[in-house]
C-alpha cells in the first residue's frame, strides 16, 4: 500500500512508497483527496491552503514550509502531526535583515532618489562596521543573522527569552538595561503573548538618538503607534518587513513616517527558499514511508 | 626640535615631539607651511588638498587616508615617502558592496517606489544566498567583502591578479572561463592600465543571463557603454558605486538604464572610517618622530 501525499511542487523526487497529487495553492484542486495522509502546504499562498486541512480526513502530518505556524495551528483535528519549516528561511530572512540595515545605515533611498534626477551627490553616512546591535531573537534565523553582523565587525549583543550565559545570549528580562546603548535593535521573534508589544514605548524611549529598529519577525513585537511617536519627530529609524497591521493599509501613516523602510513581509520568500524547501519536503517524505522520526515537529 | 605636522583633524591626540597644524581641505590655510615635514590629506576634499603638496618645502611624508593613491603620485617631489589609508576602508567599503548586492538581488528599489505609493504588492525575489558569485580583486577589500559573502552563504570564486591556490585565489587570467558560471561579479580593484576595461564586451557577453555586476573599485575596470548595452536589453543587472566618467553626467543614459543601481562613490565615506583613520594617523606620528618604519608604504 502507498501513501498519498499532497505536494506544491511537481518537480521533487518522491520516495518509494509514495503517491503524489499536486495542489500549488491555487484554483485547481485534485481528485482524491479523502486518502491524503501527508500534506505539504503551499507555501505562502494566503489563508486558503490551510483550510483544505479540514477536506482530507486521512490526514496524519502536516508539513508547513514556514517558521512561524500560528495561522496553521487552530485548523488541526487532534492527532494530525505538525512540521515547520524551521532552517529554510533562514538565509532568506537573515539577509534580508541585513539588507534593511544596509538600506538604513548606508542611506539607499536617498541615492535611489538621487539616481531618478541624474543627481550626482555626494555625502558620508552611516555604517554598520562598530555599530552596536541589539539581537532580540537567538533561534534559527537569528543565528543567521548573527553570523552575518559578526562579519561585517559590528559589536553584537543577543537577547533570548532566557540567559544562556555559557552563549553570551542575555535574557529578555534584561532588555531595559541594554537597550540604551543599541545603535541598531533586530528583532526576529515569533509571534506570542509574550512578544507581542516588546518593544512599546517605553523601550523605544530608552534607545539612544537616531537608533535604528528592524523588525523581521512579526509586526505584532512592536507597538506601531509608539514607533510612529519616535519615527514621526526623527528621532528614531526603522526598518520593517513585518507590520502591525499587516498589509498595511494604503493611508497609514509609517508608510510616510521619516527614516522608516518598509518590504511588505518578503524577508522569507527569496530564491534561495526552494531548493531548500524541497528538499526538506522530499527528507521528511522518506521518512514519513519509513515510519522514521520527522524533522521539526511542533507541539500543538 | 619637534616635527611639525599638517592634520586634517583637531581632535586627535598628537605624540610628545609633534608639533601640529590643521588644514581641513577648505578655505583656511594655517601659517609656517615652510617648515611642515608629515601631511595628512584631508580626506574626500577633492582636487584641493593633493595640490598643497608643492607649498610644502620640508615635507618629508604623505599620508593619504585613500587606498587608491593614483591622483597625489604625480604630485610627489622626489624623496618624499607616500603613506596610504590600506585597510581603513575595509569595512565600510565591504559593507557598501553587499548593500549594493542586497539592493539588486532583493528588489530594494522596487519596495521603496511601493512605499511611496503606501502599496503593499508582494512577490517573492532572488537572493544572496546560494548565488555563485565571482569575487575579482581579492586584497584588504575583497577579502573583507569575502568573509561577509561567506556569512551570506554565497558561493565564492576568488580572482586576483595572479593565482594563488594555496589560498584558492585563481589568477586574472582565467577569467573567461569563470565569468559563464556567476550570478554575480564583484569587481574591488585599484584604477592600473592592467584593470581597465577589464570588464568589456567579451567579459559581459560571457556572463549567464540576469548576471549582477557590481563595482565598488574604480569605475574605469568596466566598459560603460558594453555595460549599457547589456543592461539596456535587461540581460545584465548591475550594482554601482564606481562609474567611468566619473561624476556620471546628469544626462547619462546609465542613470536610468533598467535594473541598474548608482551611489555617487560613497563606499568608503562612511562613519566607521573616522575612528580607524585617526588611529593610523596617531600611529604614524608616533613612528615618525621616533624614526620608526612606517605603515602603508607605497612605491611610487
Ligand atoms: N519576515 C519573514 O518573511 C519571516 C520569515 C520566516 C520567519 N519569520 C518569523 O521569524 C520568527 C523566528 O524564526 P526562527 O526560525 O528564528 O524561530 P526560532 O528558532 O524558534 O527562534 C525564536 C527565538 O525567539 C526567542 N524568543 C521567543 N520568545 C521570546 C521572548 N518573549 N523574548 C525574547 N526572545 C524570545 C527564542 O528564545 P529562546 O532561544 O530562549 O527559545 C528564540 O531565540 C518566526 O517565528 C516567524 O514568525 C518571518
Ligand atoms: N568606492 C570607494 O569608495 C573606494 C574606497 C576605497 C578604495 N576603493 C578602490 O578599491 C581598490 C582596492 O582596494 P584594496 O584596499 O583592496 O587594494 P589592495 O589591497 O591593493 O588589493 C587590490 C587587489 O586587486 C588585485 N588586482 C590588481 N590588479 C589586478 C588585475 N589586473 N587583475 C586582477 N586583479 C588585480 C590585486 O591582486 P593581487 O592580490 O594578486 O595583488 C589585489 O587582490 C583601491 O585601489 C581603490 O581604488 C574604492
Amino acid at each position: 500500500m502507498s501513501a498519498r501525499v499532497l505536494l506544491p511542487w511537481t518537480d521533487i523526487e518522491v520516495p518509494e512508497g509514495v503517491e503524489a497529487a499536486y495542489y500549488d495553492g491555487g484554483e485547481a484542486v485534485p481528485d482524491g483527496l479523502g486518502e491524503v495522509e501527508f500534506y505539504v502546504l503551499p507555501y505562502d499562498r494566503g489563508p486558503e491552503p490551510p483550510k483544505l486541512i479540514k477536506e482530507l480526513p486521512a490526514l496524519r502530518v502536516v508539513q508547513s514550509l514556514s517558521a512561524g505556524v500560528e495561522a496553521v495551528v487552530p485548523l488541526l483535528p487532534a492527532g494530525v502531526r505538525l512540521a515547520n519549516g524551521r532552517g529554510l528561511h533562514d538565509l532568506s530572512v537573515a539577509e534580508h535583515a541585513l539588507a534593511l540595515i544596509h538600506a538604513a545605515q548606508r542611506d539607499l533611498p536617498r541615492w535611489f532618489a538621487q539616481q531618478a534626477r541624474g543627481e550626482w551627490v555626494r555625502e558620508h553616512t552611516r555604517s554598520l562596521a562598530d555599530s552596536r546591535v541589539l539581537l532580540v531573537g537567538h533561534g534559527s534565523i537569528g543565528q543567521a543573522i548573527e553570523r552575518q553582523l559578526v562579519a561585517a565587525e559590528a559589536a553584537v549583543t543577543k537577547v533570548a527569552s532566557r540567559p544562556r550565559p555559557a552563549e553570551g545570549v542575555h535574557g529578555v528580562a534584561e532588555l531595559p538595561e541594554l537597550l540604551p546603548a543599541a545603535d541598531i535593535v533586530v528583532l526576529i521573534l515569533p509571534d506570542t503573548p509574550a512578544t507581542r508589544g516588546l518593544l512599546g514605548r517605553a523601550e523605544l524611549a530608552a534607545l539612544p538618538d537616531d537608533a535604528l529598529v528592524v523588525n523581521v519577525g512579526r509586526g505584532t513585537a512592536i507597538d506601531t503607534a509608539a514607533l510612529l511617536a519616535e519615527t514621526r519627530t526623527g528621532r528614531l529609524r526603522a526598518g520593517l518587513d513585518v507590520t502591525d497591521p499587516e498589509p498595511l493599509p494604503a493611508d497609514h501613516p509609517l508608510w510616510t513616517s521619516p527614516g522608516v523602510v518598509i518590504t511588505p513581509h518578503i524577508a522569507g520568500g527569496s530564491a534561495s527558499f526552494y531548493p531548500r524547501a524541497k528538499k526538506l519536503a522530499a527528507e521528511q517524505l522518506r521518512r514519513y514511508v519509513r515510519g522514521e522520526e520527522l524533522l521539526n515537529l511542533v507541539d500543538h
